[in-house]
C-alpha cells in the first residue's frame, strides 16, 4: 500500500526484533500501514557478515534473537538518515542509557516527516536527583511528535516464539492508541490500552528496584506471606511515586500488564531476584561486583542501580519517610545495613493511618 | 479492665487459634478491651483430653495449631451461650460451611449483649446460582450487630510464627475500623484499613478459582508471561465480579492484602495451583476425586468448588461473556474441555475495547 504510514523499528537487540517480527505480521494486515517494516540496525560484523545482511538474507537475526524465524516483509536499514525519512511511525527500542543520544542524533538529520508518531518501549525512566523524567517526554519535546509508551510483563524470547502473553499501551490521545493496537496486537499478544503515559513507564522502569527487596526475602528464606506483603509495599510505592512526579496517573495501570503482571513476574524470577537473594544469603558481606561476575557472567544488574537512583531522587525531594521500601532496601544493597533491616523496617507498633 | 469489651473467637481451628494468639497480644495493652480473649472450643477429645482442657492447661491447642504456645489470657470455653452472654466482639472464623448454621446457633441463644460488634474472617462468600452474599451480611442480618471483614496474605502457621505478614480490614463505619485495628495489629501482622466490606470478602472467596487457572498454566509448561497474563485477567475478573454483585466496591482493596497479595500467594504456591497442575498435566484426564486423594490425603479442594459455584452463578446471571477466565476454567476442570483451551480462549484476533 503505497498510502500506508511505514513503521520503523529504532533497536535490533532481542525486544527490538521480536517486536519487529510482530509488527512484521501486522503491516500486511491493515490498509494504514506500509507492509514493509524496517528495523534499524547499529551496524555490526557477527560470523563475518554485517548484521543487516545477516537479517535481509537469512530473515533471522542471529545475533540477539537466534532461532527465531523473522518475516521477509523485515528490512534492515543500517543508514539512520534513511530509516528516518522513509518512515511515519517509530518504535524506540533500545537500551535506556542511549535515548538521549539516540533522540539527538534523530533530530539532527532533520528529516522527519510532518505527522510522523512514535512509541517508546524503553523499560527506564530518567531518575537523577532533582529529574524524574519519562523518555516520552524527551521524545516528544526533542522530535516534535506525540509518543505512546508500550510495557509489559514480556521476556522477549518467549513473546518470540509466541507463548501467550499481554502488554499495555499509554496514551495521551486516543486516536493514536487505536492505531497502536492494531499495531501490536497479535493473538499472542494482547494489548490493553490505557489514558496516561507516565504510570506504563514508571512501573517498568521502577519495578526492578522491588525485585531487589523481593530477592532480599528469598536470600533471607521468608515465606510467601512476607514476600507477598514486600511485592504488595513495592507495587504501593511505585504507584505513589508516580503520583508525586507525574500528573497522569490513574489506577488503570495496576490491573494491567505494565503494572501487577509485570512486577509479579519481574519478582518472582529473573536476575535481579536472583542475584539480591544471593547477596542477602550472604548477609550483605559479599559484593554487588562479584554477584555480578559469577551469576551474570559480568553483566550489570538493572535492579541495584534503579534502587540508587530512586534513593538519590527521594532524597533531593526530602521524600525519604515516604518511600520506607525504596530507601530500606538502598541501605541494605549500598549502606551496609543488614538484610533482616528489611522486615524491622515494617514491623512496629505504629497503626498505619487510613 | 472490668469495662473493656471482651473478645470471643469464635472457631478454634488453625486460623482461629492463630488470631486468638494475636489478639490476646494486644488486649492487654488497650483499656478499651477486657484481658481475657474467650475461644469458642466446640468440644472434641484430642489424645484422651477435651480439647478446651488442653487449651487452658497447656496454652496449646495441640490438635489444630501444634507447637505453638499460646497467651495464658487465653480461655477455651466449649459452652456458645456462655461465650455469647461474655462478650463484647465476635470474630468469626469457622469453614464457610458452618456459617449459616452457626450463626442461626449464636441467635437462638439470644442473649447478645446490645452494642456488641463483629468481624468476619471466614474466606468464602455464599454463592449459589442467583444468590451472591457475603457473610458480613448474613452475620448483620441475622445477629442485628455490625460486622466488618478482614482478609489477607495470611498462611495461619506462618502468622502464628509470627512470620512478617499483613492483613486487610474492611469497614463501613471508621471508629469500628479504629477498634479493630488495635485489636489485630501487630509487629509481625500490620493491619490497613478500607472501606468497604464486600471486595475483601470476594477477593478471598474467589482467588482460589484463578488459582485453579494458574495451576493449569503450570500443569502445560507455559512460561512467567502467561501465568503473569492469566493472574492479571484473574484479577480482573474478581473486581468485575464484585462490583457486578455489590455496590460497596472500589479499587482500594487492589492495592492491599486482601487483594493483590493474597492473590500472588494463592497463584504461586499452595495446594489449588499443585493439584491444578496435575489436572492439566495429565490432559484433564485425571480425575479431581483421584488427585485429592493421592495430593491432599482425600481433602478436598477449595478452589474447584469455587470454580463451579461461580460458574452456575454466572449462568444464572446471563454473565458467562463478562468473565471468560472463570468460565474457561470451568469448562475445564469440569466439562472436559482440553486444558490448552486456557490460552486459546484469549489468544485470538478480536481488538480489546478500552
Amino acid at each position: 500500500m503505497a498510502t500506508g504510514k511505514k513503521v520503523c523499528v529504532v533497536g535490533c537487540g532481542n525486544w527490538g526484533s521480536a517486536v519487529a517480527k510482530l509488527v512484521a505480521e501486522n503491516t500486511p494486515r491493515y490498509p494504514e500501514f506500509d507492509d514493509t517494516v524496517i528495523i534499524y540496525v547499529l551496524e555490526e560484523v557477527f560470523e563475518g557478515r554485517n548484521l543487516s545482511e545477516i537479517i535481509n538474507t537469512d530473515h533471522e537475526n542471529k545475533k540477539y534473537l537466534p532461532g527465531i524465524k523473522l518475516p521477509h516483509n523485515i528490512l534492515a536499514v543500517p543508514d539512520p538518515k534513511q530509516c528516518i525519512q522513509d518512515s511515519d511511525i517509530f518504535i524506540i527500542v533500545i537500551p535506556h542509557q542511549f535515548v538521549n543520544s539516540t533522540v539527538a542524533k534523530i533530530k539532527s538529520f532533520n528529516v522527519m516527516k510532518p505527522g510522523s508518531l512514535a512509541i517508546n518501549l524503553v523499560k527506564g525512566i530518567e531518575l537523577t536527583e532533582k529529574v524524574v523524567n519519562c523518555f516520552t517526554d524527551t521524545i516528544e519535546k526533542e522530535l516534535g511528535i506525540p509518543c505512546l509508551a508500550l510495557s509489559g510483563a514480556n521476556v522477549a524470547k518467549n513473546v518470540a516464539m509466541e507463548e501467550f502473553s499481554e502488554a499495555t499501551i499509554g496514551y495521551k490521545n486516543k486516536e493514536h492508541a487505536v492505531l497502536f493496537q492494531r499495531l501490536f496486537d497479535r493473538p499472542y499478544f494482547k494489548i490493553n490500552c490505557v489514558p496516561g503515559v507516565s504510570a506504563v513507564q514508571v512501573f517498568g522502569a521502577i519495578k526492578n528496584a522491588v525485585a531487589i527487596a523481593a530477592g532480599f526475602c528469598d536470600g533471607l528464606g521468608l515465606g510467601s506471606n512476607t514476600k507477598a506483603a514486600i511485592m504488595r509495599i513495592g507495587l504501593n510505592e511505585i504507584y505513589r511515586f508516580a503520583c508525586k512526579f507525574f500528573k497522569d496517573i490513574n489506577t488503570d495501570v495496576v490491573f494491567e500488564s505494565a503494572g501487577v503482571a509485570d512486577l509479579i513476574t519481574t519478582c518472582i524470577g529473573g536476575r535481579n531476584v536472583r542475584c539480591a537473594a544471593e547477596f542477602a544469603k550472604h548477609g550483605g558481606k559479599k559484593s554487588w561486583h562479584d554477584i555480578e561476575n559469577e551469576m551474570l557472567g559480568g553483566q550489570k544488574l538493572q535492579g541495584t542501580s534503579t534502587c540508587e537512583e530512586v534513593y538519590k531522587v527521594l532524597v533531593a525531594h526530602n521524600m525519604e519517610n515516604d518511600f520506607p521500601l525504596f530507601v530500606v532496601t538502598y541501605n541494605i544493597a549500598f549502606q551496609g545495613a543488614e538484610p533482616a533491616e528489611l522486615i524491622r523496617k515494617f514491623s512496629n507498633e505504629t497503626l498505619n493511618p487510613f
